[in-house]
């Protein structure tokens, strides 16, 4: 099988099609498809996906009707900057956003918690990345019940069912966006435990990364067994067909960068997005305003001639 | 029966329970609820409310818990700008935002329909009130397929569903809502299409009145039936046990202005507001602030003292 194929078949080995199935661990951390490449190869790849997506997010900011959102989750040192950095390169800055969710300030906590993530939504012909998103509500608050008493709710509504709720309304909120024209591609970066502890010494050991290390990410490697069951449960609950995530094996990062920007080009490209100038004006219409500006030049020039006889 | 008692059962009458069966053509909009009062009576009862519920929201407030949204609903000159200057009459402004929603400005239209609606939610410990709303995308919308083609949305996502998908997604929305803290109380102001005229009328005889009038408002009136039928099936969809509709009788002011306000002061007395601070400082702690404090003053007024004799 030609590469072209077996990257057409790829994303869709890692897209959760059947959630109530779905186990974490039947994905290896550590596997990389399969594809017979390496890392500079599959680096061409992911550059020849870059040229593609500037142009077609070109296209979708002409036609200002489609939105794109691309939510990254994953543990620390999961490589979801790098994703950001690598993925998108080239692609123009007037049409993606970026947005990182930390802990909510306090103006977010009296708010329900899709109230700062709606704000940040991207604008029809964007793309939108949210680096980290309202999913941390059932992956650190989950993990953390002290953080949810925190939240200022009121605490007849904290019920066990809390959960389950809290993935239904995720569901509806998103279902809600992919009804409006937002295309919203959720990607889980997995990494092992073990990938974890190498680049954390790495960040330690490099002066450019270590203002990315934090005391706290330690911490949280004592709670990785459930982080890893509140990401199933996550995943197994909010895997809809509108909106399914997709798991992607991030212990390389080529692979990890590759997988993404693969399964970014192709949701852009079943948009079948079109530039819409050719629509609204007839070409009759285009060449007289063309006739007019051309006419106004030779006007422009015809007075600069008499002026410079004078 | 006392008219306390009368009042107890009134908003219940108007609360629509069972939804499947609902039809608008069973609720006379000249209804004054047979409780054998009139208008300067009824004034009384909302002006007594008005205290309740000013003393309501200061606990709100400082219990900044929950919040409340009131929703109103209703075709031109149903008396919605009476109800937020009437019930509301003494609130603390603070506690108290009103947002009007007129057609979606260009930005608004960049972005799914709940966008703008999600931003303006009261924070907790605040009564927000929605002069028209999110619902308005199942009414003129619905009723003026035009609107419907000017809102950017992909073509291929514009399909006879999409009332029903509207429908859902604001159930899911305001389910949201509810589950974290907001109680949603929704408000049909129902006039009939003559008391309509007469307003109108009212209004143009009227130069304090007339600049709310507009041309527009006179040419809806044709497609009157239209919008009952909107309305009805609205109410049907989107009457949900967390957060049901009121249909309120609307042809006589003073009595839906005594519906309103009946409706929002029950529904905050359920909530069991408290003043908090009590809960949190021990009776000991805040003994001990207060001597401390004036442990201060005495030493001051001895300094002044001290600095007189100088």
């Amino acid at each position: 099988m030609s590469l072209d194929k077996k990257l057409g078949k790829l994303v869709g080995r890692y897209r959760i099609a059947r959630p109530a199935n779905f186990r974490l661990a039947d994905f290896d951390p550590a596997d990389t498809g399969g594809l017979g490449i390496g890392k500079d190869e599959a680096r061409k790849v992911v550059a020849d996906h870059g040229r593609r997506l500037a142009t077609l997010q070109e296209k979708l900011y002409a036609q200002d009707k489609w939105s794109v959102l691309m939510i990254l989750q994953g543990m620390d040192a999961a490589g979801k900057d790098g994703i950001v950095e690598h993925v998108l390169y080239g692609v123009n800055p007037l049409g993606c956003d970026v947005h990182s969710f930390k802990a909510p300030n306090a103006e977010e906590l009296d708010h329900n918690y899709l109230w700062r993530v709606a704000r940040r939504l991207p604008e029809r012909g964007r793309i939108g990345i949210f680096n980290r998103s309202h999913y941390e509500e059932c992956l650190v608050v989950r993990v953390h019940p002290e953080i949810l008493a925190k939240q200022k709710l009121p605490p007849p509504l904290v019920t066990r069912n809390i959960w389950k709720e809290r993935f239904e309304d995720i569901c509806a909120f998103e279902r809600h966006l992919v009804r409006n024209g937002t295309v919203v591609l959720k990607f889980h970066l997995r990494i092992s435990k073990e990938e974890q502890r190498r680049r954390f010494l790495d960040r330690l050991d490099d002066p450019d990364k270590r203002w990315k290390f934090a005391m706290g990410d330690v911490a949280e490697r004592g709670l990785w067994n459930k982080y890893m069951a509140a990401y199933q449960d996550m995943i197994r609950q909010t895997s809809i067909p509108e909106a399914p995530w997709i798991v992607v094996p991030a212990d390389h990062k080529w692979f990890a960068r590759l997988l993404v920007s693969l399964a970014l080009v192709e949701a852009m490209e079943r948009l079948d997005l079109k530039f819409p100038l050719a629509g609204e004006h007839s070409p009759a219409e285009l060449k007289k305003v063309a006739s007019a500006l051309e006419a106004e030049g030779r006007a422009e020039a015809g007075a600069r001639r008499a002026k410079s006889r004078d």
